[in-house]
């Protein structure tokens, strides 16, 4: 058996099996790990399982480590499993037995329970201020371009007269939407499982509301089945709210890619933004848009990769839940990317004017002419009729004029109602509180 | 060719093809269409674009239409491809032209984009109802069984004592979570994306924000391109909120499968409640639970198949959106049917008394005991050891005693916190601002 | 409880649930659910399980049912559950106890597995027989516009010359791919599972080679355990091969609804295979592609819903697989449709000659002048550079000469190679022997 | 903004969002690439555009790239973007300008579809060879256990009798209808791309019949434009192949992981491999079978994330592409890791005797006795009443006898057969051509 061949013992196939990517994935965990030790044992402590000068000892270790992932220095040694062990491994290697009093009342579940719902508060974060980022240069370049006119498609046939104005800012206000829902996965995120322990709770009289405090966390989860039942499946509500964002820049990379070919030529990027062919030397082709649109369609994918995971799995903790990990840890820099790009990329873009004045785009005027002759009391039928006659004769001739009025038309793009529409959602987050609180754990 | 061999026309075969499951489909729309032409006719008489005797005309007959609705006794024609259509032709049949200038300044764009949103916020309403319903049961059932115990499991191995306590409520509260995630979507329906027309606005000076208040939205999607951009977005994001409360639903289901196995024997049923076999007299299988688990989880792949459709399209109006309507609109019956099975099955669910009596299961205390020695002072390296070797030694005898005292643990279910936890959700969800408007609309 | 304020009594909400829309979808398979009467009941004859005059009358009942159906006049009688039911209904009513007899030594779960297979394999056939026909109008029509040039894309920037000839038999030779899929469906759908009863097989002597032989299935699915497992896999499966048809005709439907745009100008449809506008009078718009489109993005996330309702679950049969049916039975018509309208569509379309005039497409002859350079002895850097200084110097002139000889460029599209490659695939299929097989069983 | 932060340069920005994981992921692609450059040069050389000399010396180099690799001593080197350049690089480090000829009429697009197909077509190999393994464990276990019973279960419930003979032989057969799937794969993999250029084919009188002979290929993908179409539709085929086998994997480790529950106690493994607890003393996890399910369902969702990716997207190559490599290089490691572990697992795994002797399981002999009356000549309605009737009474004694006998019950399992049904597949894979070929060319 090919087992044999590659000269592994038993133990160490099945040990490298189980371990799987842990080593490297977990490094994405240790803050967050540290500050769980922290306000664990500052409660054990408050309960008197653990004596006061015992935890400043602890703390004081805690924060020499916590100071050490910050500069890039934390790795987990050769033969530890998991960030946790390494931690502990730290902790006893200068502490002795006081290092292992940290673990009383609490269990590997709701440690990493506790680790994933940090992280994710913190990476939600992140991509809040990315997200706000990149929606303010849409707003921007909105306001910029409101009046460079392109024409607007439905069908993919040329329909009615659009804009840069009304082009950008569509994106921006998808984005406030898509933050609506990470709000919502933000909330799921931001309750405390910790003392859930493997599931079950423990006999120790842990003080629950306290942890809830010291990390700044919203509120709890309650139940302590149910705190065990939201791992995987807080992942994959954040998968959503992620895969929302993605699919905003997908199908914005996807029209600056069609806007980019020769047929439409509405756009274009600086050279450097752009890579050329070894063999065909007339090209500049948008690979970063490209890229782009790639890697936030795989982001669209996570929830179903959660959920083919997790679904039809009874309640209480499996093993199966580790291989989440290798999916929802590295799809926040993954998005984070995606937006730092899309930001910086939509800075450099370059808009064409006066496309509409190449005749095949003629007809978007046609509604336009109708609509004025109604307005100038021609019935509606009757206009309608005018211009499509004018049309198929051949000599339409269409007057150019557009003047739109109302809330979120070309005329009257209302960028300070949606700009107003994002910041009502930012205000919600509150970051605040985590700040402070962790600002507090950490003096 | 076999079309020929049909007796098809030509346009027969396209037109089937075009039309598919619409007439069906669109009555899921028909009082959301009315309502919205209610709104959108009031106002178009605010900006002088329909008479006000008019006005008056077109909203008596809307009105009986929607009490024609609400019988169950419209329907769309034989030769009428959709609803829109259908009431058009309502109309025109009995006002003439009068009819037909409910269309002025609006596209069958906007219109169905209307539709789907009002009908989405409709529906929402609906499963936070039944699923409000649901989650009382479950609390409940949960403080009634709060004293019977049952084994907790890891890895589907005997780990730690449970109760149906902490088994029912874990599902109370997983509700409460779906529902963050259920209000985020109902704000993203809860836009107007009326006036926004085939996606670009419109050269009449219409008033968005009356009709934004006449039909009770919160707010409205300001950018016409972003309006249409939202049709697929919002029945993707409502389908990730429905298919959150469904995987909620389909883990209970397993639970209760498994529980209900002769290997757990944990809960039982009515006999009217399970089907037996045409071939085994002993048969009481939980086909009920079986269905609920399969139709939440078909459930759950339905952002997929949206996502499928919509992903990769640029911006603009595209007839692919028609089929996400196949998938959308009869899933909240899908879903509200398993919200409705589930409350009454759960209400009739018995549970097994003194489960933790049988041999099998002793294991469940030895944490207890580790921990009891742990607080009356033995370090927890002996204390683990000594029971340890208990139990390998065959002679471990559990005290059977549990004092779980904790938020959220068998002692201390928390169910106040949980419940105050759904009914501030709950609230946010203001319908009431719904109700008022749609009544002033129709009275 | 609202279940009460419907007025149904509780078997009534029950019966309901469980019954689903398996009244409407079994007529998929009422005829697949005759010939295994049929064939199980000879087979119970040869082992003497039913005496052969009591055989003769049932075959000649079974045989009146299948004209029924054929005939379209058969339904399931109101308060009868399912397909299964209403034969055996049909056949007792004629025959009494007899009619009862049939069922010895099978379980309904055997019979539903039975049935699913007869009909994928039927459905299958009809899938080979209009892929094929498509797959021939695409040969016919790259024949038909092999010397019509357009450019060739990368990045969706213009590139080289192409031509409609390598465009339309890109697709016929993709079809050909995903027949090798569908064949290796099929042969997974064309096993016996007959006489694994509930799964776990009979004490009675079943002779299963003889159904196999009778049913005209390629082999059997030997093993009763593995048997029961092959449902939901095989619809799995099956999905797998519709899904990848179904990706072609997406793509196909892409370029279409791209190259009708304006911008692209390259082929255009009848008048009567468009759709217009209710507002703008110069719309011309290809919802036939666009539906075409979206119907086979839903197919293609059917592997993706029977994985999130049969993923997870242990071996043995479970409720649970009666909810695929939903999404299985109906894909077929689905695919069929878009088959029919994709080979109907395709016929009818026209493509623009004289593309490349256009002096946007003069750069895709760079590459030709480059090679044409280095045949001529000019190092390729030199050429390269040469071109490449002509067309920023904006004074290249392509020579617009195209000599592309090798297999399946341009200038040898290789269409009897390609079509030669399907017809060995068609032939694998082997559909005679289950002809031959189904023609004695009705005789 | 946050990019001159970091101290990136905007090339240093664009360039590592651009090249991505390439540097990496490209390595699995390396010996490939030096293949598919022999195969390219040798052509070129037959058509008169590479001189004799100058291919000899290209060879030579060549195949010492390709020594090192398979030393595991190839790395891509800081600065250089891909396995192609690096390739590149080196040949022209060690023969000038001679090592640039081997571009001539190929692009990117060829070269890496290439190298992905013959990719694909080795590790499809490597997975027939351990699947192959896993095979004859299973077939060798059923046979072992042939006579070993437990109880079969319909809807978790206690049914009828089943062994541990048709359980693991189940799973054979299972693995057995995947290598259809895989095999169909194989063949869509197994066709030569080479010569398609940049998807428009070449100007220079290439020879594809020759590379596909020197490279083994099956035959070729013609049309040119459908080749690079392939790119991505070959990924997602081979997908569906893997995600089939990881099907049947997960579903028998959701079985190993329910029977290895105190609930059920029907296997065990030794200790090492199972996991215990560092609070529960008497915890023996199967943690390796969750593990196993876990990645196999992550392997579940690669055709949808592929899907995602490429979907929607029209005929032309896209940068989008790169990103799918991502997902499928490492995916046949993930699958080949648990193909290994499965094999060892069970290899390893201990079985219950006299399951059916616990009083709870007396049921599941309730059909024999029917049968067995049945048999004897009492009519099936009076059998099936007596035994229902003593099982309701209480006084219901199995008769414990079970006598099957039909194709593939538990008294005649057909290994032989489930063996030969395997081995007929596994011919027509018809690796000898491929390594005479792979061969010669080395030579």
């Amino acid at each position: 058996m090919k087992l044999w061949d590659k000269g592994y013992s038993v133990n160490k196939l099945i040990e490298d099996f189980t371990v799987g990517k842990d080593r490297e994935l977990d490094l994405y965990l240790a803050p967050f790990d540290v500050l769980g030790s922290m306000a664990h044992g500052t409660m054990l402590s408050e309960i008197n399982l653990l004596p006061k000068d015992e935890l400043a000892l602890l703390l004081s270790e805690l924060k020499a480590i916590y100071a050490l992932i910050q500069k890039g220095e934390f790795q987990i040694e050769e033969g530890v499993e998991d960030v946790h062990s390494q931690v502990e491994t730290m902790l006893t290697r200068k502490l002795g037995d006081i290092g292992k009093k940290i673990h009383s009342g609490r269990s590997r579940n709701d440690q990493v329970l506790l680790d994933l719902k940090l992280f994710a508060r913190h990476e939600i974060r992140e991509v809040v201020v990315l997200g706000e980022q990149l929606f303010q240069t849409l707003l921007k370049q909105a306001d910029k371009y409101k009046d460079v006119l392109m024409p607007g498609y439905t069908h993919l046939q040329v329909a009615m007269p659009s804009s840069f104005g009304l082009w950008f800012s569509a994106y921006a206000e998808s984005l406030a939407d898509d933050f609506l829902l990470l709000h919502a996965a933000y909330r799921i995120a931001n309750q405390n499982p910790l003392g859930s322990a493997a599931g079950y709770g423990s006999s120790f009289p842990l003080d629950r509301q306290m942890t809830t405090d010291l990390l700044g966390f919203e509120q709890m989860n309650y139940n302590v089945v149910y705190a065990q039942m939201g791992r995987g499946k807080m992942e994959k509500i954040v998968g959503f709210a992620l895969s929302s964002i993605a699919a905003t820049l997908s199908k914005l990379a996807y029209d600056v890619c069609l806007f980019m070919s020769q047929n439409f030529g509405f756009v274009s990027l600086p050279d450097e933004l752009t890579t050329g062919s070894s063999i065909m030397p007339h090209k500049k082709n948008p690979d970063v848009f490209e890229l782009l649109r790639s890697h936030c369609n795989k982001i669209q994918a996570m929830p179903t990769e959660i959920m083919l995971m997790v679904n039809n799995l009874p309640s209480g903790y499996f093993r199966d839940l580790q291989i989440v990990k290798e999916v929802f840890l590295p799809s926040f820099q993954d998005l984070k990317n995606c937006l730092e790009i899309a930001n910086f990329a939509l800075t450099e873009i370059a808009v064409k004017e006066n496309i509409l004045n190449d005749e095949r785009y003629k007809y978007v005027y046609s509604v336009e002419d109708v609509n004025r002759l109604v307005i100038d009391g021609v019935p509606f039928r009757d206009a309608y009729k005018k211009v499509g006659l004018e049309i198929q004769a051949g000599n339409y001739n269409p007057s150019r004029e557009i003047k739109h009025t109302h809330e979120g038309s070309l005329g009257n793009l209302c960028l300070p109602e949606i700009d107003a529409k994002m910041k009502a959602i930012l205000a919600q987050f509150n970051f605040k509180k985590v700040d402070d609180s962790i600002a507090k754990l950490l003096k």
